[in-house]
């Protein structure tokens, strides 16, 4: 593995004192911040994500806050999802597509109230977009990144350990709901989301000042539940099909294609800046899509560019994220495939920097 | 230091291979691509960049292109400086504001010609600024990242290498002007320009299959002038002055504050988007402003934060890039101080991760 410089355009966190005193072991870059990748080990870290609990700093999940009379309808243009429906308390995971249907991020909105939202944001300066359609198109909206940083608990113990911190009323808190609760005195929300598929809450720590007590207390709390510092796991994001935007998907790519097809409503989402580019794919569907894909032999090395997927020798897809599962015993991978050779059962050859694999295109994710 | 985890979302680049075989020892994170930050060491790097010559893969400079009918007023509504004057063939430093004034990036424009033109960009998602005010301005031009990477060569004999490469035309290109040179049957844009003060060019590489060829013809052409990979050096840019966009300043800071009021018309650049927040700003001055600062003692140690700079106990400052400086043996570095305190000589605090140490506001840059 490379090393990385230190500067101080390579943003710290709230929680980075102790994500250091846990003994993390490698970052990687996400919106101009640090984010963990490795504390133990990756299979070690996956392993207990699995069974125990873990505090994720994911301060790299920014916010970018909407807040005015016009924040609904700006938010409504910012993504093919109908959004008439959501209430105040819910988050909705929204594409968010371009003039041209591109992909420009996929966060996920959290609906404070009718004239208040937060974005909270994959790896792109989406603020930039979402300031400059307010201006150009002279909202009264004002948008903005707040001293938001968010701490996910991830793993099966995650209600009893968020319990003991914020009493029982979190463990009512339903899947994509939040609610508002006290840490020292001040309001926190937390939504019962996150980017594993073990369960767990992410944690909205509002006010910097916050971010050691808070994640202190969590670790003080869960001593007996084996509580151990963590972040999004490679192989467990894989196997349970969570994307990443950067790596599985670019804006040149639209939501139908990364298989979010189900978060488009191309008829009803009026005031979508994207949504005439997207009727005509969400009609005739896309050429190529997201697929998992099972790859045979030994571990995999680290996936740092697009391997090609051929058929024959021609190119009909590429893969941009792998690992090897200890659970599903195969590497596990996500890829684009062309529609000629999507469907579930086909056998490929990827193109890796460890010579030709013979791969799989499954019928879904491994959980 | 710590390490840098593989993945497709820190995006290679054409020259990474160059860059492997050269030996590179650390990296950075830039507009979502791997920057070089270390060969040999920072110290023998820079020795090396003031005495001979370098070639940087500076491809993190990705552009934003802009085509069509409208490109030059896009561009003047995205900065203060005035661009009336600006010919096709000129580069021009451009800070560019939001609509509060707020700096969004200090990039470089290259006018190709009065409906073309590239912005060649610092760290931040500038793409999505552009495209989303020309979707809210109704203009009719095309923005998009073209597959054009930057690749750098500095230092004192960047003139003898380039003329063995293409032709001794090159020599005449003057500074922040370009020209278009052929290599092997293709067109490149080259411009005298770069991120140090040791002179050179920066060469517009258009399509990635010409990247390995013309890195190993440059390498090869320059094995007399002992010609060695590179990149954008911490103590050279900071003794030069080279501000950091993520480091020395934010969208918190306008361009005043950043000593860019220089390159700010806000009188004449009719249209720029900021330009009424700017002009309170112009006319009465900032209060903070970017300083050169010697801080007293042993080499300080990287500068992942920013450092609070205090006068009697009371906050007037910060600094937030420093190193150790042979040539001027001091440590130099970059900061943000008030203007109570922004007088050259002024003696003042910085409160390191090492301790406190006594610092200086210097009349000007070391160079």
């Amino acid at each position: 593995m490379a090393l990385l410089s230190p500067s101080r355009r390579l943003r710290r966190t709230p929680f980075s004192d102790g994500v250091e005193a846990a003994g993390v072991k490698a970052y990687t870059v996400y919106n101009h911040m640090l984010l963990p990748t490795v504390f133990r080990s990756v299979e070690e870290d996956y392993r207990h994500l699995k069974e125990a609990v873990q505090i994720w700093d994911v301060s790299v999940e920014r916010q970018v806050e909407l807040r005015g009379p016009d924040a609904g309808r700006l938010m409504q243009m910012l993504t093919p999802r109908d959004l008439r429906g959501m209430t105040a308390g819910q988050c909705f995971y929204v594409p968010i597509v371009d003039e041209t249907g591109g992909m420009l991020n996929d966060p996920v909105a959290v609906k404070l109230s009718e004239d208040r939202w937060w974005i909270s944001i994959a790896d792109s300066d989406l603020l930039y977009w979402v300031k400059a359609i307010a201006h150009g198109w002279r909202l009264d909206v004002l948008v903005d990144e707040p001293d938001v940083s968010p701490l996910a608990i991830q793993g099966p113990k995650s209600d009893e350990l968020l319990s003991r911190v914020f009493g029982d009323g979190v463990r009512d808190v339903r899947f994509f709901r939040f609610g508002v609760f006290d840490f020292q005195g001040r309001d926190l929300v937390i939504a019962r989301s996150g980017y594993s598929k073990q369960g767990g809450f992410e944690i909205y720590v509002e006010g910097s000042d916050i971010g050691m007590p808070l994640w202190n207390a969590l670790m003080e709390a869960g001593k007996d539940l084996d509580v151990h510092a963590g972040c999004p796991n490679l192989i467990e994001r894989i196997e349970g099909g969570l994307l990443s935007y950067g790596n599985d998907m670019t804006d040149d790519n639209t939501p139908h294609e990364c298989g979010l097809g189900k978060f488009c409503n191309t008829h009803s989402a009026i005031g979508c800046i994207g949504r005439d580019a997207l009727l005509r794919v969400a009609k005739e569907g896309p050429v190529q899509e997201i697929r998992a894909i099972s790859i045979d032999g030994p571990p995999v090395p680290g996936c740092d560019r697009w391997w090609p997927v051929t058929s024959e020798g021609t190119v009909v897809g590429r893969v941009s994220s792998a690992a090897w599962s200890p659970d599903f015993d195969t590497n596990v991978a996500i890829g684009m495939i062309r529609m000629t050779h999507w469907t579930p059962g086909t056998v490929l050859d990827v193109e890796t920097p460890d010579g030709t694999r013979r791969a799989t295109v499954n019928r879904c994710f491994w959980i």
